[in-house]
């Protein structure tokens, strides 16, 4: 007994508590409905990979987060640390298996060994949503609808979402002569919410002449309606193009979903990686600007360049559970988070227990989620378990009652009590009080 | 493009395609909603901890099948083995945050190198549900219903559940004077099933004379009814006790909940860990005996002693997930796995795309489910894409539609097609189709 274990779990690593489990749980079940209602099937991967397979892109950066290891087998191996390299190995691996345009779900841990001092957790949820095998501005438009009806459904109203075109950026760097340092400069304008226009014009100062700086800043500051904007874009990257014809038609196509309050063209959104390609985009909580982006993504030409020659164009998005669930909480729009359980059958008499496991199955039966307190102990300390529980209803039954073939039915919300009902009638009251 | 790099998963370890996926799923949706009805609340704990928290009990056998690395920061952490010993720490760690009795499920995957050639996996899905902190038939009793319960939520209905009480078998043992090799004989008698009688008797054979032997052959092989089994088990363990009680207290809950159809009393039941003290069980789908039990467990009188000086008592089961829904598959049992996706919106005319998204909406808050194919292909390939994904009914509106401002519905079960209808007569029919 003298040596007991520090009960402890490793820093940036989380339990969870039964209400944060429940409130996480009904999140990723109002995700999945909303996915599902758009033709998303949900897949799996394997926790741990090939290093090779998980680090082939060289992540720099990443890399040296990455949990990895030496296996059993001596096999080089590591823990995920996002979904999409997996899903990219996935494709290639099950190409014949799989339909295109093909439109996935995943919604899983992945780790990371990052500073914990700046509030990072090492293992964390995320939830990525993808439509690979078409390059289309419906599949655009679909993964931005998709966005904002997944706020919805968690009860967000007050957010927009915030995209441009890496085509046109990309054009209006090659008429500054700086293609060569575009994806730095990329890379730089991503920052600018976070480090606002100064450091970003400090930072741009290093990579290019300040004529050019200032070139750059006018146009990533443009904020003014969606075809001034344009025909500025237009300009600037030395006329229209693919790009633009696909911004104009995802535009008509937010316009005719009467979507326009919530879609925002701002050509300062760039995502810094150089994966993507196409349109990118950021959410943003009307309320909580200060968090950052809850939901970002964007299109890439080639998801699985690395594990097959097959193109596999795509558009996808990514939720930050962690983040979002927080930002819920802060906005009090938590969802109730309580299980389903409504009441509880008091222990009055170990003699009648098969009695109130009897009584439990029928109020389970009639969709009343229900158990029975295990054992007598004093009433004070039952009712005190089922408050800390958070169950509405109680369920008394002791000498007199069983032998009238009686219940009491309790409100534990208002302390009303509903005396000399049959077990039926208990059912019915129940409903009632619960709806 | 020479280095392409092999998409290949780890032996062991799997990917799951959608139509897997979905129905792992709405097992686990089915699990949840059992669980919680009953009382249980769900937790989480990660998936990385100390090797020193995982393996203080120095489990032999399990050590030499852990993942166990040393991480960034030189510690030496382990991936979980199994649900039990994380809950351990878990209880012992929030303590003073939770309330007793405290039921609980966890559903997650946990990682063992086991020998592959068995047909095993290295990564699997674990499904535990304990009562803890209390020591009393209405827990037994709950857990054994609760299991029941489950089977039957999963549309299972011919299966036993077989149970026993290791307390009794120890007073057996004792008045043969084998107390001290007693673990071993467990053991060796869990095996039973497995071995067969035979193979049994000759491992015993090594650990005490013949004649005891026999004796033990002969209390773990009755089979009889209730009351006489019970009859010869007071009299083999020198008389009656709280461990007959209990049993006694058991089989009068069964009684009352109709349940003794389901319930068999087998003293060869024992299950193999030292860990277990009071009841034990195991449960058997009667058309599939050979796969072995897909739902065991058992009381034991402390939970945490690794890590705390307060005795936690409790009474838990497993639910072998991967084994279960292999067998379901088996028995044709599979749930519909299908996405809830009704309807798709084909694409005739990449003009109405907006169009089509809007109409997609209106279906889905009627609460049919749709999508949109993404760009024009020749309609027959769109057909083909819809019966892959197995949608049962297309939307389609080209050009003549359109400007008549009607749709053709078509159900693709039965190529029959509803023409000239407005949206909402559309999504009525849908509705009346989807019936």
């Amino acid at each position: 007994m003298a040596d007991l274990i520090d009960p402890v779990t490793l820093r940036g690593f989380r339990d969870f508590l039964p209400d944060a489990a429940l409130s996480r749980k009904a999140l990723i079940h109002l995700l999945e409905e909303t996915f599902e209602s758009f033709g998303f099937v949900p897949i799996d991967t394997p926790v741990l990979e090939y290093s090779e397979v998980l680090l082939g892109k060289g992540g720099g950066e990443t890399e040296k987060q990455v949990y990895r290891f030496f296996d059993h087998g001596n096999r080089d191996v590591a823990l995920r640390y996002d979904l999409t390299v997996p899903f990219a190995r996935y494709m290639a691996g099950h190409r014949s298996e799989l339909y295109l345009p093909f439109k996935r779900y995943h919604i899983a841990k992945v780790w990371r060994g990052e500073n914990t001092q700046r509030g990072r957790y090492r293992e964390f949820l995320q939830c990525d949503f993808d439509i690979v095998g078409c390059d289309c501005v419906s599949a655009d438009f679909e993964i931005l609808l998709l966005m904002a009806e997944s706020m919805k459904a968690l009860g967000i109203e007050d957010f927009h979402i915030e995209y441009s075109h890496r085509g046109i950026f990309n054009r209006f760097l090659h008429e500054l002569g700086l293609e060569d340092c575009a994806a730095q400069i990329l890379r730089t304008v991503d920052k600018l919410k976070a480090l606002g226009k100064e450091k970003v014009a400090d930072q741009l100062s290093l990579l290019t002449e300040p004529k050019k700086v200032d070139r750059i800043l006018d146009y990533i500051s443009t904020k003014d309606s969606f075809s001034k904007t344009m025909e500025k874009l237009i300009k600037e990257a030395g006329g229209g193009g693919e790009d633009t014809e696909r911004v104009f038609g995802l535009n008509n196509m937010i316009d005719e979903l009467s979507l326009s309050e919530i879609f925002v063209l701002n050509p300062s959104i760039t995502r810094g990686l150089d994966y993507y390609t196409g349109i990118v985009f950021e959410t943003y909580l009307n309320s909580l600007p200060d968090i950052g982006s809850v939901c970002s993504g964007g299109r890439y030409n080639n998801l699985a360049s690395l594990f097959s020659k097959e193109a596999i164009p795509g558009v996808g998005s990514s939720i930050g559970l962690d983040r979002l669930q927080a930002a819920l909480n802060e906005l009090n729009r938590k969802r109730d988070s309580r299980a389903s359980l409504s009441l509880i059958i008091f222990c009055l008499d170990d003699r009648y227990l098969g009695h109130y496991h009897r009584m439990a199955s029928t109020f389970r039966n009639s969709g009343i989620g229900s158990e029975v307190y295990p054992e007598r102990k004093k009433l004070s300390k039952q009712f005190q378990f089922a408050e800390k529980k958070g169950i509405p209803l109680a369920l008394i039954c002791g000498e007199d009652e069983f032998e009238r073939d009686y219940v009491t039915l309790k409100d534990l919300r208002n302390r009303q009590s509903y005396e000399g009902f049959s077990l039926q009638e208990a059912v019915s009251k129940a409903k009632e009080l619960l709806d």
